[in-house]
């Protein structure tokens, strides 16, 4: 579906076109034009394809879709694949932007996300000085906000993770704990493998030799890189500490075990004690001189008692029940 | 055993040579030939190698097979060794592709897996001006076939894997989770030793020095290589997944034999209160006034359930039963 | 906050300036002006943009805060993120301090923190000689007092991870030891994330191509670098070393869970000894002759208290009592 | 102990050659000297030493032996040492071979082991265009013999491990699997030893810039780099695999404690039932009615046998017996 | 405190100097003057600065101490810092020596340790023709002697570990071993960290480019990287088998602890069987015809202690006692 195809010129908006127009006006001087697609057909995509001269590969990607972050140069052209991530209730939702950069034009091509990149271009066209630098700022644009949506999502995932830890010294958690601590993993893994190749491709769009798209707009893709760099090591904190969690928590349930194995222990104790007096007296010699005696039961019920009350005085002194 | 042996001319089929018609078509200008062979005999590769004039020690290779992935390069010949898998009920069967690509030639061979690339040989057929290009799209071609056969496995993987975790929370699972996850754990290592070296050579056909077979297809290369990189990325996510579930499945087993110490000692307690309260009624003092009262044996009976109710009662809050 | 704005000439204090002077005074040749900000508004970093010129998307950076530590190079101006730790009762406050370099100033912006950097100024006044040098001095005077705040951070790490080793062997402390560990791991990454990318940057501000501002101090920028080289060598032992003592916590918590059961166990045995003899003496067979005994009874009660003392005794030697 | 000590021209044997005699014929025109060492004596390495003209500071390494394998190069001498291992009866015996290769000569050392290399020799000289080659070929199969020798290591490794895996899930096997796990890891280490840093060394002896020695064998060394990369990957795969095992193993281990605990709370539940039962009628209350019917004990005997019987079927059902 | 200064030409002794000499005889021609301090006075130190010229910061340095292990470039002057490592009784010591290697001067600085380095100096001048060499060979062999004092300490980690390994599987040492690899961690953590700076700054010295002091010792020096590194490589190796041995560790705490419960099952079983017979002989049921049996009591005890040699008997077969 084409969201939209406008020309501009000098920063400003010059026409709405037609796809069939496209071409044309990539051939005119100092005109740049900026095409947006969502979810497109074979036929569209297809149909960009021959307007906009693109290669032949990265429009299979871009329709077979599921592919790896990854900034791919063909001649002139770059060829930016990003992952658009949506948590919705538990379920992971993967959708993907893909944008193809040349000279003077970009074509960004959303699939299975309902994220759209409207604020983006309206931005732009605020800022016409920024926007006269052409394809390398739309597309630096375009990343940027791709990666200010992952903001968000390390948030969640960093309180999700602050909600695990606040209770994870609390008895009887142990199983809730492990079971949000692999799901938040599972999270997290998505988030990694959104923003670890990104980072490893954005590293080529500054510094040493860089694609001719990007050439005036180094310092901004460098603002990308630190972005993602920044991202990618809370992840990687995160995972670490996920580790040392899951680790810890293994920990609590031994503790906890060992706790509930010292109060059998104690109460073990306590009845058997009683049970083993009891027992003696219930022995059935004839010349068992106390059981004659008139206070022989209670003074047995005290010393019963009493053996017990001592035994649980000192376990609780032991810290066992 | 020979499977094919054509000869090819702009991209069109020349004809079906004999083996020993090889080397005088491969001396015609504009001629390239194609030869698969099925698990050759030394007599069938020797054959081969004189026609081709290929280097000995990389025909060595490809009869001693088990190589691990790789590509060498030898003067103006790319030596390619590709594993193939098969997970056959539990077992792993793991095959050899291994091509020899020289200027105006390709001469694949196929050991030990009955994966066959027919569809190869159709689908570039189909395509004449990509066969045009030659050694080095016939190589991608090859390449990516066997690349895409790793898609399935992956995909196994990643059930099996979902499988497992569906029910990694479950109580008494815990053995069998562990088994599978070994289980799975080896057949991702078969697949990383597959894919792993592969990636690690492939990007040596872009970019950069390229083997001359490789220089006008290099964006062909970059997919074969961009393909990998996921399929690599994902069997290190899945590694990591299982090391993740390993640990997660100790804590169960540790959180499961504290649950059966919980209710050991609660049942255990409950019973030793039944058999304390019986063992004192059962002494034998003479006086103890309670045992004469008409109504002391139900009495007794009702505070020993009244205490094992209550005790079961306390036990049940306490979720140790 | 304007905290100081002066300008110098040849190592010695020329005049106080107020904000709209500075450009005047940039312009003035072998004039060097220094200028410190504290939690600045937008608008004051706004001025100071235009007074020096200052790239816009650091002064973006600065402004945001809550950036990772880096250096970035913006033509002849460098853009250096440094973070400020401070451990107040348990509570992590991270401050940053962002400095501006340019050939002939430097700004520094510090936000969130109230360390403040009197003594910089002070020590680089003490000594003209070393001032003269310019920019890249101050920079790593800066520098080099960030860095020494670090240490007593790391001190204070390491002699927390010293108390909880001291009793990491010791009966009944395993929860509080992971309660502790799992809280200095935590501040460990703190400074791990304030060090590290302070560290890989750092490297190039000397050796090979090193940028003009830095160009005749680069032998105090590898100080600089070894200092921070040996915090993070020092951090990562940490965080090894807290790897470790969670491990062999948890081989201790079930060390201590084996030897609750021994006791357990011990008990156990020994009490049920005592109930069974009673019991077998408490048969209402008729025909027991020792029943009819006159020493019948004490020597029943010696046969029981024999066996248990025996039973202990050997417990004892076994050491699960 | 001098071995062999054999002038070659042109892949043929001129003559076997006296120690003293060896100055004189690296004199000689495309003549080659290949000396063979065992366990030398230092008066014997000297004399080499001074024939060969030697760089001291490898000699000295030679004599002194248990070095980490590497390749140095001295000037146009290049100086490899590698490991022979051998396992015999649970024991290690690490030999080692150091090879001195110049121009044209070729010194090998074998020290501590009692592999020989007589075979490498036959078949050098069986293959007279290579041996041809010179220094560089006699290198490469010296190499390519030890190498040759870490393969039935390599699968003796493998087997045993397969052997611990074959049983890792079976009960009562705990104890046993993990004391083997950790026998096996030791063995591992030192073929990871012998391996890792000779293929280290192995990369710089074809690509690139080569030592002089090498330059007309690189694809000799790269097939010898190959194979050291195979079984350095298969080594790496033992040892991740030997990880999952041990935690394999542990968690097996808890699955077995945690089966023993709910054995243990089942049998203790059904006993004390029986003894519950047989304390109340074992009280001595005046009025229990049930004690003067005639068929009240074999319906007591009933009651306690049937409550028995029906926990053990439900204990059988929870899979608990 | 000064401990030698001497004055060497043509690789012999010249004179000794008082420390105001030290700056004619390096104006001297052909003069090498080689100085050595032990625990210096600030005093000392910059006497030495100003003899020398040496770098300021670098002196700082070796005031300062506890710098990490490295090798700094100044001019033509090469600072390097080295650790001293002492185990006394349990305790570490750490010392330093740091080395100013200057074109025709050697100055080091031993701090904090009471090894020397007299051997150093008298190995060096019975060595007249390699001591001609200069700063660069003397820097060496101070080098080589503080790598050799490494390998004892090595061996010494490398015997605690296999005293630890020799009973890591028998019972009862479970808490004996976690605190030996506990703090045999601790040793090797120290080892590292002396080492691995040490051999990464080692390859700056041989190979490439190579700072001027050193050129003329190339092959010494990758004789100390390639110490360093078999260093290393043990040291790796003892930290993996460390973690190894805590994991198996763990494990053989679970077995104990598994097998301590089936003790405790299996006894817990036997008398449970007695007493529940005693308890059901010791019913009052009016008619229990058994009772009135002259051998009823003999056979009730014989059927009693059958059942528990029976019992006894299975527990024996299943290993559980």
């Amino acid at each position: 579906m084409l969201l939209n195809c406008v020309a501009y010129r000098d920063g400003g908006r010059l026409a709405d076109l037609a796809v069939e127009q496209i071409s044309d006006h990539l051939a005119l001087p100092a005109c740049f034009v900026w095409v947006a697609l969502r979810d497109p057909s074979p036929q569209e995509l297809d149909a960009m394809r021959r307007e906009f001269d693109l290669p032949a590969l990265a429009v299979e990607d871009a329709m077979r879709g599921h592919a790896r972050p990854k900034v791919d140069e063909y001649d002139d052209t770059l060829f930016v694949v990003m992952q658009l991530i949506e948590f919705i209730g538990g379920e992971v939702n993967l959708g993907e932007v893909a944008v193809f950069a040349g000279p003077n034009y970009v074509l960004s091509v959303r699939t299975g996300s309902k994220q759209h990149f409207l604020g983006v271009r309206e931005r732009c066209e605020r800022e016409p000085h920024l926007l006269k630098l052409g394809a390398g700022f739309v597309l630096y644009a375009l990343m940027d906000a791709v990666v200010s949506r992952y903001l968000p999502i390390l948030e969640l995932l960093e309180s999700e993770l602050e909600g695990i830890e606040d209770r994870i010294f609390v008895r009887g958690t142990t199983q809730l704990n492990i079971e949000q601590l692999y799901a938040l993993k599972r999270k997290v893994m998505v988030l990694k493998h959104a923003v670890s190749p990104l980072l490893q491709f954005a590293g080529r769009l500054y510094g040493g030799r860089v694609p001719a798209v990007c050439a005036q707009t180094q310092d901004y893709f460098r603002d990308i890189s630190d972005q993602l760099a920044r991202i990618d090591d809370a992840v990687d904190a995160i995972r670490e500490t996920i580790a040392t969690a899951v680790t810890v928590n293994l920990s609590m349930a031994t503790v906890e075990a060992s706790e509930v194995t010292k109060r059998l222990a104690a109460w073990a104790g306590i009845f058997a004690v009683a049970t083993s007096l009891a027992g003696i007296w219930g022995m059935n010699f004839e010349f068992m001189p106390e059981l004659k005696l008139p206070w022989g039961y209670p003074a047995a019920l005290g010393l019963i008692g009493s053996a017990c009350a001592l035994m649980w005085w000192r376990f609780r002194r032991l810290r066992w029940l």
